[in-house]
C-alpha cells in the first residue's frame, strides 16, 4: 500500500530532531548570525532527515504580495473542447509573465459554486493581478476585481466595465473587410451563419457583415445560432440552404461554425468553392483542417495573451495605463474555401 | 487615464483611517472581544472607506494548508492547440475538487523556466495537492513533488515513478482491441501510423497493434512519427503508401493522426472505408468532425481527471491509497471510417 498522506514536514520537525528551539532553526534557514556551529550542523542534517522546506508562501505573503498573476476563464464546458483560441491566449500570457518571472495560475469557472470560490481566491491575495478571458454582462467576478483594485486586463471587450483595460480586435471591421473580399468573388447571394450574439463579438461581427453588403443586405439570409461551435454552424448552413437553394456566399461567425456548415454542403451535395464560397473567422486550427483549408480573418490568440499579460505587468509597475482598450491587428488569409 | 495600479489596501491604511493601533483592527477583523463600540464603529467605516478585504492567504498559510489543488500541464505548446483530451481531463478534475471547495490552479510548463518556478511555486505552500497531466521522464517537477510529499496523481503513468499514484487507461490492450475490430472487417494490408513513441502510450499502442496481428504483422507497414498531431498523421500516411499502395486498413495512433491520414488518402484518390478502412485513438472531438466519423477507442478524459482529483483528495483526508494505478474502461466506438 502507498502510505497514508505524509505530512508535509515543519519547522517544528527540524527543532525536535535537532534538538533546539524553533528560533534557532528559523535562524539557520533565514540564514542569520548568532548560531553555534554545532547546531547549524544538527539543524542542517534535520532538514535533510526530515525533508524540510521553507514556506516561502507564507513569506511573500508577508510582504503583500504573492509573484503570481491569475488568467481566468469564465466559459462552459464547451470553451474547452471547442474553442481554438483560448490555448493561443494562454500560451502568449504565460510566455510574457513566466519572462518576468511571475507565476500564471489559471482558474477556471465553470459552475456557480466555482464563480464564488474564484471570488474567494481572489479576495484572498493569491494572486497580484488578473487576465481574463470571456467576461460576461454583469460577471460577479469583475466586481470582486474592482473591489480590490486588482490589477487586471480583460481579453475581448468587457461589456460593462468601460474602464478596465483591454486588449482585443475589431471584430466590426474584420467581419466587413472578409465580407468584402467574399463579395469581390463574384457571389451574388451572400448568406451569414450568425453565432453568439449575446456577446459582443458574435454581434459585431454581424454588424460588419452586415456594414460590407448595404444595400444588399437581406436578413433572411442570416442564420442565427448561439455557439461558436461546429454543431451550430451544420444547423445554421441546413436552415440557410432551406431558405435560400441557390445561396452561393456564406460569412460563418468563426471557423469551427464554418467547419459545420462545410459538413451541411457537403451533405447536401453542393461544392465549395465552386458551387458556394464560404469564408470563416478566427484563422484557428480548424482552418487548415477543413477540407478546402478555410479562407478566414487572423485572429492573433498567443499576441492578445502576451498584451494582456503585459498591461497586467505594466500596472504592477506602477505605470499609466492607456485610456480604453488595445486592439491588434487582424490580416485577412486567404485559402481555397471561396 | 486609466489611474496607475491602484494599491490593495492592508490593515495599516484602516488603521490610519480610523485613527486607532493595528492590533484593534486585527481584532475587529478577526471578531474578538475587547473592542470598545465606538471603534468597531470607526473601523467598520474605514473598512469599508479604504476598501479592505482581509487576506486569507496569510491566514490559512499559517494553518499550514492553501485549499488549492494545482493541475499541472507539463507540454510544448502543440498540446495545447492540438490535444483534445486536455480540456476533458481538466474539466473532469475541476469538478471534483471544486465540489470539495478546493479551488484547482492550472500551472503550465512550456519552458525551463516555467519547470523551474513551477517548482519554488509547488515548494512554497500555495497547494495542497495535484494532478499531474503529461510528466516526463526524470521529470524534475516529479522531483520536487516527491522531495516535498506533496498528495499526488498522475493521469497517465508517470514512467519512472511506479510508487505514486496514477489513473490511466490500458493503451495496449486497447489497441489491441481495435486492431482486431479492424481485422474482422476483412483487410488483409493493415498497417499503423504509430506516434510519440518516447511515451508510453505510444509504445503501448504500438504493442498493442502488434499482440493483434500476430503472425501477420509486418513492420514495413509502420510508419513512425513524432507526434500525436494532424500534420504528422497525413506524413505517416504518406509514408505508407508509398511503401504499399495496396494497404487496406491503418490504425492511427490517436484521432488526430487519423484525421491527417484521412486526408492523405483523399489527397491520393483512396476512398474510405471502400479502399481503406481506418481506426483512431480517443474518441476526441476529432472524431465527429472528420469525414467519414471515426471509428475509434473511447479514452475518458472527463473521467480520468475526475479520477485523479479523487485520489489526491483522498491523500487530503489521510486516506491509504490502493497500489500502483487504476485503469479506466476504454469501449470501442464503432462509425464509418472502417
Amino acid at each position: 500500500m502507498i502510505p497514508a498522506r505524509r505530512r508535509r514536514a515543519t519547522i517544528h520537525d527540524v527543532a525536535v530532531e535537532a534538538g533546539v528551539s524553533r528560533g534557532t532553526v528559523s535562524r539557520v534557514v533565514n540564514d542569520e548570525p548568532y548560531v553555534s556551529a554545532s547546531a547549524r550542523i544538527a539543524i542542517e542534517a534535520a532538514i535533510e532527515k526530515v525533508g524540510y522546506v521553507p514556506n516561502n508562501a507564507a513569506r511573500s505573503l508577508v510582504m503583500q504580495r504573492s509573484e503570481a498573476v491569475g488568467f481566468i476563464v469564465h466559459e462552459p464546458h464547451s470553451l474547452f473542447l471547442d474553442d481554438p483560441n483560448i490555448g493561443g491566449i494562454l500560451l502568449g500570457a504565460n510566455t510574457v509573465l513566466s519572462r518576468a518571472d511571475y507565476q500564471m495560475v489559471s482558474l477556471v469557472i465553470d459552475s456557480q459554486r466555482d464563480t464564488d470560490r474564484v471570488a474567494r481566491y481572489l479576495s484572498g491575495g493569491f494572486v497580484d493581478g488578473v487576465v481574463i478571458v470571456s467576461a460576461r454582462h454583469e460577471d460577479p467576478i469583475t466586481r470582486v476585481i474592482e473591489k480590490l483594485r486588482l490589477p487586471a486586463a480583460f481579453v475581448g471587450h468587457p461589456p460593462d466595465l468601460q474602464a478596465l483595460p483591454f486588449v482585443g480586435i475589431d471584430n466590426r471591421a474584420s467581419a466587413r473587410a472578409i465580407t468584402e473580399r467574399l463579395m469581390q468573388t463574384g457571389r451574388t447571394r451572400i448568406g451569414m451563419v450568425a453565432a453568439a450574439l449575446d456577446r459582443d463579438s458574435g454581434a459585431d461581427r454581424l454588424a460588419g457583415f452586415t456594414d460590407a453588403l448595404g444595400d444588399r443586405f437581406d436578413p433572411a439570409l442570416v442564420a442565427r445560432v448561439p455557439l461558436y461551435t461546429f454543431a451550430d454552424g451544420a444547423q445554421g448552413m441546413r436552415e440557410l440552404l432551406e431558405r435560400d437553394p441557390l445561396i452561393d456566399g456564406v460569412f460563418a461567425a468563426s471557423d469551427a461554425v464554418a467547419a459545420g456548415a462545410l459538413e451541411a454542403l457537403r451533405d447536401a451535395g453542393r461544392s465549395v468553392p465552386s458551387d458556394v464560397g464560404i469564408v470563416g473567422f478566427d484563422d484557428s486550427t480548424w482552418a487548415l483542417r477543413t477540407q478546402p483549408h478555410l479562407s478566414t480573418v487572423h485572429q492573433p490568440a498567443f499576441g492578445l495573451g502576451a498584451a494582456a499579460a503585459e498591461c497586467v505587468l505594466g500596472q504592477l509597475r506602477g505605470e499609466e495605463q492607456p485610456p480604453g482598450g488595445i486592439l491588434l491587428e487582424t490580416p485577412i488569409v486567404w485559402r481555397d474555401s471561396a
